[in-house]
């Protein structure tokens, strides 16, 4: 992966959009390779195809009825200390391994997945209808899978090998705004390390490992938007040298995650 | 800016390359113009011109040679707590408020521009020849100031109303790797407020709020690439939205920083 790496110089981002509202069951290969045929830009080999979390979930019918939620003790102290909706927490505790920190409607843990991010990435946002009142979406289980399966999906329907990102909006310590981050990944490497390679004075980088997948869905989340788009997925592409780069080694958006041992920050 | 943003669903990024190493007092404005049309891209209304920290602060003279500081006693304290250079560490504490975290090697500092980043940004990747060795670059002073300038430069060069932004790799609390960050910003809003707009199914948007300028900061340095590439600058295409974006509120990089009062992980 190291000797491979060359930074792309020239991409296109293309958010892909006029697709249906996402059943559980659906074959999201089939519907993302159609809206990127009716964009007018195709998915080809070594393409990275970034995928809204929400098109994901909604797929592996990750969704949950509030009114079936049944609120723990702890779920009732935590909704009364943040102002969130006490079935809201109890699915955002039963998603996470660690609650970190509590703030004003918002509660950032390390989730069953290993993200630190607020909420669980519990959400009620781009719910069809009025589920938005009456629903949550969850994240996918594993989302490094999700990807794999959906990577693997595309080559046998259309015979193209391209890398796939899960994509979520997350908030950062320290900044305001979210931007795209990978919690899952295929094809790729999700981490990329510089160590050792030279810089332009001829010294040996010491420090450097670049978030690939993350840069990636900062840009495609982006290209997406958050509100009423209905563009939930982006081909990004420019990038042929992964192909070459994933055979030495891949393990997913959770590469990217930081082990608690060496993060000063939870 | 609420009103006017919408997101880019098709946006190009190009590296530019074959720039000379920048001396102190160069004029960032020929040199990225010059490097654009070399490139085959130009520069054009609208665009944003995505400008590596270095050779900004190369501009500016931010070099300091390592034998004109004498470190403090703190310094050298923290020089072996971390295994850092003493006088690399004195440079540091000068440019920071506050000193955050010590690990291996780094210090987490609020900077004196109120950035939460490892030693304060003080680097000695990517400088000339033996550099590296004897001398240390500093962030620019007002990251958002020189981006002001660049920009206002531009306009008086080419007669180009362009966005700047101001770049750097920085690391994340939970993560590993570095992304590109703005840490200065002009010609366009940093941080998008969609807090209010509708979602797809009608319900309205709670906590929303969009880091634009540290998502086009991410993928401008990823097309830079972080070794020995000398490709400091990038174009990216496709926002043609901004300008009108602009007129209603502009507050520079400085509007992604989140408050101490509001940040959990300080």
């Amino acid at each position: 992966m190291t000797a491979t790496y060359i930074s792309p110089a020239r991409l296109t981002i293309t958010a892909l959009g006029g697709l249906p509202e996402v059943p559980a069951g659906a074959d999201l290969a089939v519907l993302l390779l159609e809206a990127a045929a009716r964009e007018g830009v195709g998915l080809r080999h070594d393409d990275v195809l970034v995928v809204a979390q929400k098109i994901v979930s909604k797929a592996e019918g990750r969704r949950v009825p509030l009114a079936e939620v049944v609120p723990s003790t702890r779920a009732r102290e935590l909704a009364s200390a943040t102002g969130k909706d006490a079935r809201l927490v109890e699915l955002v505790l039963r998603e996470s391994r660690s609650v970190l920190r509590v703030g004003r409607e918002v509660i950032v843990v390390e989730d069953l997945r290993g993200l630190v991010l607020a909420n669980a990435g519990v959400d009620q946002s781009n719910l069809p209808d009025s589920a938005g009142e009456t629903e949550a979406l969850l994240l996918p289980q594993d989302p490094d899978e999700s990807a794999q399966r959906l990577r693997a999906a595309l080559r046998a329907r259309a015979g193209i090998e391209c890398a796939v990102i899960i994509a979520d909006s997350l908030g950062r310590a320290w900044r305001l705004g979210t931007t795209g981050h990978a919690i899952g990944a295929a094809g790729l490497p999700a981490l990329v390390d510089l160590r050792g390679r030279p810089d332009r004075g001829g010294r040996s980088l010491r420090h450097t490992e670049i978030a690939l997948a993350d840069s990636l869905a900062a840009i495609g989340v982006l290209a997406m938007g958050e509100a009423g788009e209905g563009r939930p997925a982006a081909v990004i592409r420019g990038l042929e040298h992964l192909a070459a780069a994933e055979s030495s080694g891949e393990r997913g958006a959770r590469a990217l995650q930081r082990a608690r041992e060496i993060d000063l920050f939870r």
